[in-house]
């Protein structure tokens, strides 16, 4: 087999641009949000049709990754086993819509505004999932029949409901799974059209908090200011998880985090951060958090506990008067190395438990943690991925952080021990969890040509 | 027209009193649930039921008051201009039977077991209408034909869902509503077989606050610990509203609270209050509450500042990683004399909006307001309700306070400036909003006895 001709493939990609947008949009006209139980079927027929495309464009083996929760799909091009493998993974399932007023187009009928594709799913993960297929697509279509490396794709369907099942899957599969190099792309660039690697995942511990006060709502003229009111409880306990100069406020919290590397630290304050632009994307007024970091090094090196949600009592309109019976928050924690999320979650339960107020229970459930991650930049691989993203762009590529999570990431680099690439082409804007998501299409076009460069690379790093 | 013979009408009730019961339980046949818009026909017939009784006992007016809503009852019995008139507001329409089959027998098919009447409305408040119906029923029957003094019957269709048109019943029937005293038998007494006279009824200030930090919900990995989080600024809100000892914290809010007298905070602690009682009547591990005053002192005659809802960001089952955009309470102060809720509401929101952290926007809106409510026990017809309800009951009446509001009480006191005198005959554990409501028929049968004693009373007041 000869190493397919490189303008071709380049050629075919800028032909099929357009066509490459329809078929994302008829992917993401699948509703697989994975948290809502009506959707069950939609997640399952989400990974069935992208298994399908993979067997249209040659894979030797596709199939559904059956689960307890919702299928994985796997795909897998066998092209010579003395070349290297990519294990490419990204996942199919979607965040809810809420609230769906706020979309200006349907979320589930993906509408192209202005260079961009809107819609759920389009850019978290979706659309850099196929990013990888149509990248194969390219070679096989106009290339030697074949991607240049043995490619194997891993796309899970829990990602946004925290991944309970992918340690099973990556334990049940683990010889499917085998690679040299992982490659995920979930995560954003720094910025408008800048490449960017991403070389470091904070972890999370997430929680859901339960305060219990009385057996029924009471009416608030007969029991207000006698009996314990949950909510107020609630608060005040949520008030003094962080001190006034926004530390978090649980014994023990800090004592793994490592200190930040002046040499990073440098780096970062080197990256062209727009923090206008950054409390634009979510329209905050200033930015906050703890003292002594800039928010780059927030986002990205320090650890946080935030409260995602608030429930209790009478929430309608108008107005009931009432002592709710109990009282219930998420909450969340994003650690970075070395924290360790079940031992965060045993002090947070803990700290929770003792500055709760008298007369009422507290109920901490532990929904998922994941570890933080750090990629060993010193091995060439890194270079290299670098390289294939600024030919693609024309520009160079930065090593960043990101704030959020990958669980697999951690865990394939555990089971592994191999680099893991983290090539995104999302951008922080893109409201991947908010209404009206959506995927620059320059960056959709541009990305496939970054993974045809990556695939090339790495056969000529591999010497054949 | 002579008084009538006082021995000849008590023994009518002693003779009567199975019949009354079976009275009784024809009228709560009728299911005049004013919630439910199925019920409007029900609701109707239930008012022109009472109304229809109220001729056959001779009434010289008895007709519906219709309003935008459901009708009220109105009736007069016309004794002599000479003579004082008692003005007895009382409500016809009910709760909903939810959840039904927590009934143990139908909730519109009244049943006698042990003593008691089970069924929807036998308490809260068809039982205590017709205990005044009853009394002048025996009057009109074994007496002189009429009560021994005017009598008017104001019974409203909309008081569980917040008489809102009773103050344009007020205001349209204002001549037809002039009374010297006004009667209120929609109250319980302070526990089994106890007469209470309940003096005092606590107002209310109800706010929804809107917290608004972020133009929509942010991924708590790329904005967590960066931008202010709209739900923990809320709960460090609320965190401030009381300080260590349950004092609100409000600048201002205690200025126009009148100091409990000693004497009434000696009679406050000589009921026989039933703490385990109470706070299993809620399900409450505890007492709590502001520090120095009593759980009654607390509940009577101390100002709240309570949290009825909280509403933020993810709060269905399972995780979702954001921070919220907004935050939403519903908190509410009840009032004690002279507090007054537009004052309190203008504290409130001015301290609300000082304490909110940076980077948040703070909306108050004023939902409603009502006047606390103090009796001129000080007027010798206080002293003669009690000697009245004693009488029946052969036992000392005791003053009550409520921690509730009334809102009718406050707005007829301001309008005709007359005392009200708060005379229930419902227990506090007869489950008026509950499955298997409920009537002790000893109280029915005395409370009959005592209204008879009290127009009796009211008429030798007069002198005549």
């Amino acid at each position: 087999m000869s190493h397919p001709p490189l303008d071709a493939v380049l050629a075919y990609v800028d032909r099929e641009r357009a066509r490459f947008v329809d078929d994302l949009a008829a992917w993401c006209r699948i509703p697989s949000i994975s948290s809502s139980p009506e959707h069950v079927g939609e997640v399952r027929r989400s990974a069935e049709h992208l298994v399908e495309r993979c067997r249209e464009l040659g894979a030797d083996d596709a199939r559904l990754l059956e689960t307890p929760g919702h299928p994985a799909a796997f795909a897998e091009w066998r092209v010579d086993p003395r070349l290297p493998t990519a294990l490419v993974y990204g996942h199919h399932d979607v965040q809810p819509i809420d609230p769906p007023e706020q979309w200006l187009s349907p979320p589930f009928e993906p509408t192209v505004r202005d260079g961009r594709l809107y819609g759920r799913g389009v850019v978290d993960d979706k659309g850099q999932v196929y990013i990888h297929t149509k990248a194969i697509e390219a070679f096989v279509k106009a290339g030697a029949g074949k991607p240049p490396v043995n490619v194997k794709l891993i796309v899970e369907g829990e990602e946004e409901v925290g991944s309970a099942n992918l340690d099973g899957i990556l334990h049940e599969h683990d010889e499917l799974l085998r690679a040299d190099y992982v490659v995920v792309s979930d995560t954003a660039m720094f910025g408008r059209g800048i490449p960017s690697l991403c070389v470091g995942l904070r972890g999370i511990a997430y929680w859901d908090v339960k305060i219990a006060a009385l057996a029924l709502d009471g009416h608030s003229g007969s029991y207000g200011g006698a009996v314990p009111n949950p909510a107020t409880a609630l608060a005040s306990m949520i008030a003094k998880l962080h001190d006034e100069r926004g530390h978090v406020t649980v014994p023990g919290f800090y004592d793994r985090v490592r200190a930040l590397p002046e040499d990073e630290r440098r780096a970062i304050a080197a990256l062209p951060f727009d923090e206008p632009a950054f409390l634009a994307s979510v329209g905050a007024a200033r930015v906050v958090g703890e003292h002594g970091y800039s928010t780059l090094e927030r986002l990205w090196t320090r650890p946080t506990l935030e409260v995602n949600g608030l429930s209790s009592g009478w929430q309608g309109p108008g107005s009931k008067t009432i002592v709710p019976a109990t009282a219930s928050a998420k909450l969340s924690a994003r650690l970075v190395p070395d924290q360790d999320p079940e031992e965060i979650s045993r002090l947070f339960e803990t700290h929770l438990k003792r500055i709760a107020p008298p007369g009422v229970k507290v109920e901490v459930t532990f929904l998922h943690g994941g570890r933080p991650y750090l990629a060993p930049t010193e091995l060439p691989v890194y270079d290299l991925a670098k390289r294939a993203f600024s030919r693609a762009f024309g520009k160079p590529t930065v090593f960043i952080r990101e704030g959020g999570s990958i669980p697999f990431v951690r865990t394939i680099a555990d089971r592994t021990g191999k680099p893991c690439l983290l090539m995104g082409f999302g951008q922080p804007d893109e409201n991947a969890h908010a209404p009206n998501e959506w995927l620059d299409l320059e960056n959709f076009h541009l990305g496939i040509k970054s993974v045809i460069y990556l695939y090339d690379e790495l056969r000529a790093l591999s010497g054949r």
